[in-house]
């Protein structure tokens, strides 16, 4: 039962632990390669919401109790067309034959994933280009500060393209559905060297890379690592030292060296919930620098817990177990760096901890599961000062005040609510725009979900619906404004056919929201990330 | 794979856990009713050094892989005889039944030990008397700050003497073995009402006890709680508000509210240790209130790391995780409260840690496997204010510098050393005390075990050795000094037949150091706490 595999990849881990002992006990069973394959399914399309355990989070549980009273049936049933309890269809996505062995997997003992220590994760530490020999000034004469850094989820890449020019640069070489790139924030720090020039990428496999957007573009992979088998996200110390990644399996995050990528601290989040309760697997959701404290924000999901943690002295790590709700998800900053806003998506609600008393401020009731990605603020002509965030599970924005200082009535309140058609991922603005743009992502007809809901600052109402393909199979989803924020870039996802080069970047007028242009060519891209919004903290 | 028992009891929920799988493997097995025997008494005997988990700490591991190597009858031998690299010999403690079984049972898989939530934690809390329904002063007339209460290890119950007349005036029942006893000190505050009249008492079983010394002797037990299935040690906060318990299984801290003792907090302490390496079986080893600063001192075993935790608000927990040594076990403050001296037995070293700073102060190396027990401080005519440790694996005491702002030169080295006849676990003295005694207790021959060491302060040299027993089967172990520090109490615990009320306190004159008096009808008697001595943090 304490069996345990020091094997460098997850998947073959979990092979070798449960083929035997489900053979020999007469339950579901699968050969040793459909095991295999079932099993990389499960990792890609299912860990993320039911957990490597299996024991359910944002999805529900399925461990072998209740998945075999389902029976094979029932369960490919439900991974066909999905439930009204907000699980996915995935018709369109697995052929019935991965759905088939899928359905017998889950009903197989859940093989037990293996740790890794930080000496594993120094076997995968690799340094491209040495820090000394790292350029001295940008070496492709562009203007490298509306660069933008896209995610091309599905075959593991990060494309660089010039704001200026629209031309994709490079398609770098990344871990596995990069989920977040991160690179030292401007705002954050004084004394740290070169601000948005170095972009940390973490992929899901947990590889994380580092890029040097002043190399060619043929060169600006310098550095990478490994600090996980399932990983989500990664942030900058703000003195630019350090690089921390997030671990969903094993639970934990880990200390880089920013410099060269070698792993350094790591930092279980296994723990007791605001319950009381051990959970296992309990997964880094998402890590933020903290603009006004030398300290990351680590967001523990299934705990409900935010943990301030302080990178001053890593032998001696100060970390705040702030007590908040679960499951927590992604989140943002007001416009002070004071206050970080992050949504509880289980229950409903968004959460607010004060990273100066490093303490919790505030919890805001919502509707069903808020998902704010990079979130959005803005000055509401009433309310002043307010964030903004899109849900999951409804077709809704809701808005709130979030200063305390000069707006205390409003504040950590909700403002209003704007009725879009369908469930969104991403939410997002510019100080200089008059509008705050909302997806849908996650509305199953492709009419909604290929459409972005534009809405007025001082209005208050959606003053235009734009949808930037309808072709089948494509969805649209997250917006970017480029770096004078006259551009808003808009993502046309190939959901069906995503290792093909067939998806596009659609770019909007952001006064006259007319189409502008078109960025050709690149692989399922998702989230994108401006060099001079991400750098100066723009949202 | 991934079965868990919500059950009661550590010892119930194991047993079903494994009887199954063992039979069907075809493995060593045990019928269900020898398995509960062998396994009840791996935990009282084994565990504590093995581990739950049996992957070992201060003892090898006991995994089925290399047990099963070992085989049957050379594990027979190694638990009788013991063995060169420190196991014990159990030939005198186990039956050749027992022994037997034991063997047996270490070769059968580790069932996996269940958790323990915070809801399950408060199904056992009681309060025997209510907080209001406390008397408003001493019920019987006794100088009770010069009260012992004294461990009687075997049978679950604490005795609690009057130090005046010698009386034994009640045995109260408490969990199984209780290992520390503590009161809210004097020193550490001073808004918190009544210090040293509740003591708080930590069961190997998990469960903890409140102690109003104020009461008539019959009444003492005013509330218990439960917060582990194995468990070491207990603290009270400062002011007085909180009392935290650590568990070896499950691997957390519990924070209780020290008036009801009703269990609030759970903190996992499963995490990465020094090197790197994830540790499901990482310990509490002890717990220590910080004289100066609102925060405890949590020694996380076999991380290696002193975790300190301010309990100034528990729902925003703030934890320094400091990375010290393997394996922590117990310590002692420096007489100004600020620097904390803990033994890091595997390593052969005492870790100081700055309670001010939160940081790691010094490492300084010793003999094999020092253990300070509750320690010593004195002043050495040319080294200034030192510390002592009695070793586990040597007969010596060892004898440190701790005064780093008035003998920076001396400070965190070793100052001299002293040999004794054996191995010991405690170390004592008292300011107006010209003598430091050191027992011998991990020593095999019955002269060496039952004697103490005298040493002179000035002249660095044993004086006298002093043996309270001659008896087969009784050890001599562990020194208190009474509240005005002219009597030092020696315990003679009855090892070989433990639950009969045959051991003894024997009292001697700390100046004279001649017999004085002997407390009789004791219960295997082995710490005991002067309630002066220890809430004014006389060491």
């Amino acid at each position: 039962m304490q069996v345990r595999f020091a094997l460098s990849a997850l998947s073959l881990a979990m092979g070798l632990a449960v083929a035997g002992s489900a053979a020999a006990a007469g339950k579901p069973t699968l050969s040793e390669a459909d095991f295999e394959k079932a099993k990389q399914v499960y990792f890609e399309q299912c860990a993320g919401c039911h957990g490597v355990l299996r024991k359910g989070a944002t999805g529900k549980g399925l461990e072998p109790a209740d998945t075999r009273e389902k029976g094979q049936k029932r369960l490919e049933r439900i991974i066909t067309w999905g439930t009204e309890g907000g699980m996915n269809n995935f018709d369109n996505i697995l052929s019935k034959d991965e759905i088939k062995l899928l359905a017998t997997y889950i009903q197989m003992d859940v093989p037990e994933p293996p740790e890794m220590s930080l000496a594993q994760m120094k076997k995968h530490w690799k340094v491209h280009v040495k820090p000394e020999d790292y350029p001295t000034k940008p070496l492709h004469g562009r203007n490298w500060e509306n660069f933008f850094v896209v995610i091309e989820r599905d075959v593991g890449k990060v494309a660089v393209i010039d704001g200026d020019t629209k031309e994709v640069l490079t398609h770098i070489p990344t871990g596995y559905a990069v989920h977040v790139i991160k690179a030292l924030e401007h705002s954050t720090v004084e004394e740290a060297e070169y601000p948005g020039r170095f972009w940390y990428t973490q992929g899901r496999d947990g590889k994380m890379t580092k890029i040097d957007l002043w190399q060619k573009p043929e060169n600006m992979l310098v550095a990478e690592n490994k600090i996980a088998y399932d990983a989500r996200d990664v942030a900058v110390s703000g003195d630019g030292k350090y690089v921390i990644g997030g671990g969903y399996w094993p639970p934990h995050f880990v200390i880089s060296d920013a410099k060269t990528m070698e792993p350094l601290k790591v930092v279980s989040t296994r723990g007791i919930n605001v319950d009381g309760e051990y959970v296992e697997e309990s997964r880094v959701a998402a890590i933020y620098t903290t603009p006004n404290a030398p300290t990351w924000l680590v967001a523990t999901k299934e705990l409900g817990q935010m943990w301030q943690v302080d990178y001053t002295d890593i032998d001696n790590l100060r970390i705040e177990q702030i007590n908040t709700s679960k499951f927590l998800h992604d989140g943002f900053f007001d416009p002070t760096g004071r206050y970080f806003q992050i949504a509880a998506n289980a229950s409903n609600q968004m959460v607010v901890v004060d990273s100066k008393t490093r303490k919790l401020e505030a919890i805001i009731d919502t509707d069903k599961l808020p998902h704010p990605g990079p979130g959005a603020n803005w000055i509401d002509p009433k309310c002043g000062p307010v964030g903004g965030t899109t849900h999951l599970g409804v077709g809704k924005v809701t808005v709130w005040g979030n200063d305390p200082q000069g707006h205390a009535d409003q504040a950590w309140k909700t403002c209003y609510t704007v009725n879009t058609d369908g469930p969104g991922v991403f939410i997002r603005t510019h100080p200089k725009s008059k509008y705050v743009w909302a997806d849908q992502t996650k509305h199953p007809e492709p009419e909604v979900q290929q459409s972005v809901k534009v809405i007025d600052k001082k209005t208050r109402k959606v003053v235009k619906t734009l949808r930037p393909t309808t072709k089948e199979g494509q969805a649209t989803v997250h917006m970017e404004f480029n770096a004078d924020g006259s551009e808003v870039w808009v993502s046309v996802w190939n959901l069906s056919d995503s290792k093909k080069a067939n998806g596009e970047i659609v770019i909007y007028d952001a006064e006259t929201l007319e189409e502008k242009d078109r960025v050709k060519g690149l692989y399922a891209p998702t989230g994108k990330f401006n060099v001079h919004n991400r750098t100066e903290h723009v949202t």
